[in-house]
């Protein structure tokens, strides 16, 4: 069987079962793969955390979509492709090991244990594209780009890990996957947000970036992407026998260094550009584009270059995000200077950096620019990001254009002003919670089922909502008919002394059984059934929404 | 020393330390504990996203109450039940260990290393009942159910796991728990849930499936969950060295493999059903019904007999979910879908696909039915199944019985209406947060003290919360006396050309001094001392809350 | 290389490498390493769910500062005042090590592994004090302060850890921090809050504790914290080879026991302290505080001993919060309590309950009082923890103050009301979320960009809300102007019969062409650029914000 490249010993080229694997590495393996799946909850709420409340829950869900879509397509063809050895495997791609099984009490514990690995860096790609892709990419859509996304990414993978691949002979070093992960991941997300185009009114109407939605769960993800990634990388050493422990304690000291690194030049910089405002995605960016420059070289580069490379992977993250922006291409996370520009520079600082390796050969012999190896593994390293970047484009179009073309992938424009949260799965984040009074009057119940972030209104449970959407405008006709006709209204708490409340105001709760059967009557007249909503077939249809209200211009 | 059954070596019944205990066996069941532990916080953010907001504090504290008091009691006698080995102990329960410790050097590493693995087992069978109990349990008797129900636990646990447990002599395969830890957990709570009757307004007024109260959280919390399955069922190798790793390694592969099979099941399942919508709990029930139905089996059937195994699990738990609800028994999580019915079917899973282990006998010498070992197995889960469940029913109302007729064990109706948040833990989601503006009114304060999803409120402090709700009748009389005196009311931002608002409205902190003291004479008018509110104290003997508004059925 | 003391073997003063420092005890330590960083995500998690919403992600930003800043000093010079040896190096410093590195295939791997090891201590005990100085620190303070906090902690760890520390000279047992960690950090707390001077209106208006800000949040860092300790207090075996593994299991179930004795205290004591309110301070404090009393001894106590020093430890922190209350010093998160008192009575338990090890000699020969000890070694523990505190105090004093007199190292009032969110992120929590209706009006709109717990406002983007608070005066201006005037107000849903709204209400968003120019022609009126908000310049000078509403004392 296969594993990956910078497992293989310094025979190189071993088609036999790795020599000497014992249940010490398989602990090593197994637990980081462990550890590196809790990153797919770091993804999940660091995207949560910086879409709007609208789309928060269906970001988590794509997320999920991820691993399960893409684990499938992962099992059934990727790990093949990438590590298959069979007959016509080759040095562009892998054949071998389609849905991943074996029964060879010599294969079975060092097989699965590396398909579960390696399925954890395959869904890790997947996850940096629903990132840049948030607030308008259709879920079913989105599902099926998640299964066949696969394809993206375990074609560069062999060539960079698989004994034969084409790069790995060519003496790339990409010890935990800047490249053939994050650069690949985040070039096939920005094909995806140009194709998708912008959201609604990014470029329209505001001037200025977006706030981040949610900032505490923004750094939360980043809190639990860092630690995991203490086991992206140093679980690359694949094992902790011989001299592996020494280079993944090594990796876990740069892996941290550099992102504090990044994260200090981030602070900075932030601090600079807004006079004293530290950005949340200022901060979180940094850091993660910090660990993703460190990535391909976490073995191999001292801590003070870890430190270098961190600083250097935060100002370009940064910077690109910027410049992203001027171009209007609309990456709602800034994936691309995190994982695209922080890939490409990781991969090159490895041809700068890189410490030829005595205790594994991780690095094949060869030395970085600056240490006496010249250019030729720099060129190597560039040859790599291109070849990764270039795949990643041309499979991601042939992914999505057939489906922009069929299925369509942008949701429409009423559906995302509505928010995928309701329109792709019925959430209402204006559910009424508790009691609650505005002035002296109860303005809302304490419901019986109610939702974080909620407020005041009268969608107040999921049937109830799509149809109060729908009711609108029957209200107000049917409020003309009532309002002065005191037997319609309800009062709350005490009849004397409060202000009256239309019937259908959530606050019309407490009630008599009197009241209640007035109430009913209401609601009986506004009956109404109709189909889906659309913001013109509430709002007539030369309505339009402004984002954000009208005052953002001024 | 007994350790569990799945653990003993071929000589099947040793009482002497197990032979070849290493230390790397240590790490792994050490480590894998430490993980095991986090799917309690799991379960903690999973129910408090399916609750409503009122409530999602409250179940974070149950969630902690199972280890704090279900662990106080395994320690005690819980462990003592399931693998003591001193004389008394039987194929029913064991004796020995009671309040765990021991000194001797050749014992107290493998003793204590069991039993924090054992008990992060004993904790989570509690969990799953939480959660269905959930929305309308008192705390206090929840702590009692929780310290008790250590004894539903720890006896099937030795039935299956004890050195001499009855079901283990039987030849019963259940590696990580699907009938001794999860259906166990499910029977135990569908019995509360049926004790305790649905929630009020869940099928009186709603024809409808309530919204899930956080989906963000509860995908949090399925995220959670997953990754510590792999530890729950690779740690269930209970070590790594000799053939361990290898079958530690399978086992990650096919849990894996099996929720991804019960995910794609779900989502298909659940676009279907609501025509495009994705629902949350469809996504997050479908995953976990397919991780339970895996457990049993995790390391000795094939991925793809994974797949099939998740696929059905997923789609058992679901319509699990739908009947019960038909049947009006109100299980607000799901629990008996998930860990219910798809324990069972992981149980007869094994029965039907167990193929014999070779590499460390898991399989007692035994096939499934579809591996030419004929319906014995088969049997014998089945009848490990009625075994298990009929002591978990028994038992679970063997302790709460008791508590309904002495302590009671629902929360009073006010109390539910209130929320288990407010009146357990004196907690009011509606204080007010920051500056906010209404039209061109200053509408709320930035406030000292504030939460998250507050809103326009004059309850503003957790003292000032109890007093507001008693004084809302106070208040009202009062404006009826200031109504027409200007000098009660404050202006807002600037004097002359906002409009008023009354005294003690929340917008009324902007305040001069001569503002000042005009509040605090009216404060004082309005002090009132009153006992425990309830609804009707509050609004009257008539009162009534209508769950979800007037307008939910038109 | 230097070790802690706790790792050093029988002959003590060992300055060689460890002898028998295998690949088992590196995946041992990196392990533990990578989990215990998780604690960073708990502490983050538990007090943004403390303070209030308006400094909630910057609490989250301070904890990320703790590893950026704290790191880069401990890399620079921390672990080389702990740890180093080289000439210089005394009973009171260490010296060598600094940037930490090495390329020595002898040496690298222990290195580094200890190197993250420890900074995954050394990063917690700053941490500890940034909750203790919540809601009114400033950042860029703040900042400094976490970069050089690692002089308050690195010095006490080599008295303590460093193989030739005075304390550890005279037989101090300070298995995983009690004293060096959580001691240390609370008195730097401590000292930080006092100069800080407690919160607005914290003892000005409020005599009663402030409510948490969100419980959810802070169950879940509780949760995060507790599964983290495990690997804080297992992991300081520092290794797992020989007899360590069978005290790493020790450690794990007395952490647990004694976390369960804690939080069983705790629940009780605030029960009944609050007539049956389980406060969620109370849970989180009583659980927490008994951690860090278990921390010293962990692996050298009984289970019972361990049960009894959870319960007093969670007793001390509740009593200990009360007291500090009482004398009016302002520790938001009750921190003191936990890692002060905890820490103490920690160390001093060790005096009491420690058992001679015979299996790695971790109490270096001695007993605890209550073993036939004597008052030798409870002296030496009540000793370590005056020198502990003293250092502490006066380092964090000689660190504060130039801070404090030259940038600064509190909020301005204004700014500390308006929220260090809104204030160091520009972080506005009331932008508006999705469609919402107050009676039969839309009064939101689905907003392009939006976050959770935001309400109706015309603060709708970061840009705008900057400029919503400065023109707020104007705009009640310009109203004055335009209150007459039909065509400056726009009709929501349908232009008949709905109430109408000024033009720079949030509400305003549906609207034909006609009605857009007529919000731009309002908006450009309305267009002002001023300085930097203060409450003063918008509400004018005698405005003064009274903390929580006009109502909290009657």
């Amino acid at each position: 069987m296969t594993t990956p490249a910078y497992y293989v010993t310094t025979s190189g080229n071993s088609t036999a079962l790795p020599v000497g694997v014992t249940w010490d590495d398989a602990t090593w393996i197994l637990t980081n793969s462990f550890i590196i799946f809790t990153m797919q909850t770091g993804f999940g709420m660091l995207e949560a955390g910086a879409v709007s409340l609208k789309n928060e829950v269906n970001i988590m869900v794509k997320n999920a979509v991820d691993v399960i879509y893409g684990g499938l397509s992962y099992w059934t063809f990727g790990y093949a492709f990438s590590f298959g050895e069979d007959s016509g495997s080759n040095p562009f791609i892998g054949i071998g090991y389609f849905f991943v099984d074996s029964s060879d009490p010599n294969e079975l514990g060092i097989l699965f244990a590396t398909f579960v690995f390696q399925l954890s860096f395959a869904t890790t790609a997947t996850t940096i594209a629903s990132g840049m892709m948030a607030e308008r990419t259709k879920l079913f859509s989105y599902s099926l780009f998640s299964f066949f996304n696969t394809l993206v990414y375990c074609v560069p993978a062999h060539w960079v890990w698989g004994s034969n691949g084409f790069l790995s002979e060519l003496g790339v070093i990409d010890i935990a996957g800047s490249g053939a992960v994050h650069l690949l991941g985040a070039v096939s997300g920005l094909v995806a947000t140009i194709l998708l185009k912008p959201r609604i009114g990014r470029y329209d109407n505001i001037d200025d970036e977006p706030p981040i939605g949610n900032g505490t769960n923004s750094i939360l993800g980043m809190f639990i992407l860092w630690w995991g990634w203490l086991s992206f990388n140093c679980g690359s050493t694949f094992g902790i026998s011989g001299g592996k422990w020494k280079l993944a304690a090594k990796a876990a000291a740069t892996t941290l260094i550099a992102a504090m690194g990044g994260g200090f030049a981030g602070c900075t910089y932030s601090q600079i550009r807004t006079k004293g405002k530290l950005q949340i995605g200022d901060l979180v960016n940094s850091v993660l584009g910090a660990l993703v420059g460190i990535t391909a070289g976490c073995a191999i580069v001292k801590p003070w270059e870890a430190l270098i490379i961190g600083i250097i992977a935060g100002m370009l993250t940064l910077g690109t995000i910027i410049l992203l922006d001027k171009m209007k291409i609309d990456d709602p996370v800034g994936g691309f200077g995190v994982h695209g520009v922080g890939g490409v520079w990781g991969m090159l600082a490895v041809g700068l950096f890189a410490e030829n390796d005595t205790l594994e050969n991780m690095t094949k012999g060869q030395s970085g620019l600056f240490r006496g190896g010249g250019f030729r593994l720099l060129g190597v390293q560039l040859l790599a990001c291109v070849c990764i970047a270039a795949w990643s484009a041309l499979s991601t179009l042939a992914i999505l254009l057939p489906l922009k073309y069929t299925l369509g992938i942008r949701l429409s424009k009423d559906h995302e002003r509505l928010g995928s949260d309701y329109v792709e799965h019925g959430i209402d984040h204006h559910q009424p919670t508790g009691m609650m009074f505005i002035g002296n009057r109860v303005a809302s119940e304490p419901a019986v089922y109610a939702r974080r972030g909620s407020r005041v209104s009268n969608a107040d449970s999921k049937k109830g909502s799509d149809w109060n959407i729908r009711r609108s405008n029957k209200i107000a006709e049917a409020n003309k008919n009532i309002k002065n006709d005191d037997e319609d209204y309800i009062s709350t708490i005490g009849d004397e002394n409060m202000t009256k409340v239309p019937i259908d105001h959530p606050s019309a709760v407490v009630s008599s059984p009197r009241q209640r059967s007035a109430a009913k009557e209401l609601a009986k007249r506004l009956s109404i059934k109709e189909p889906e909503p659309s913001i013109s077939s509430i709002f007539g249809s030369d309505a339009e929404l402004i984002p954000g209200g009208v005052d953002n211009k001024t």
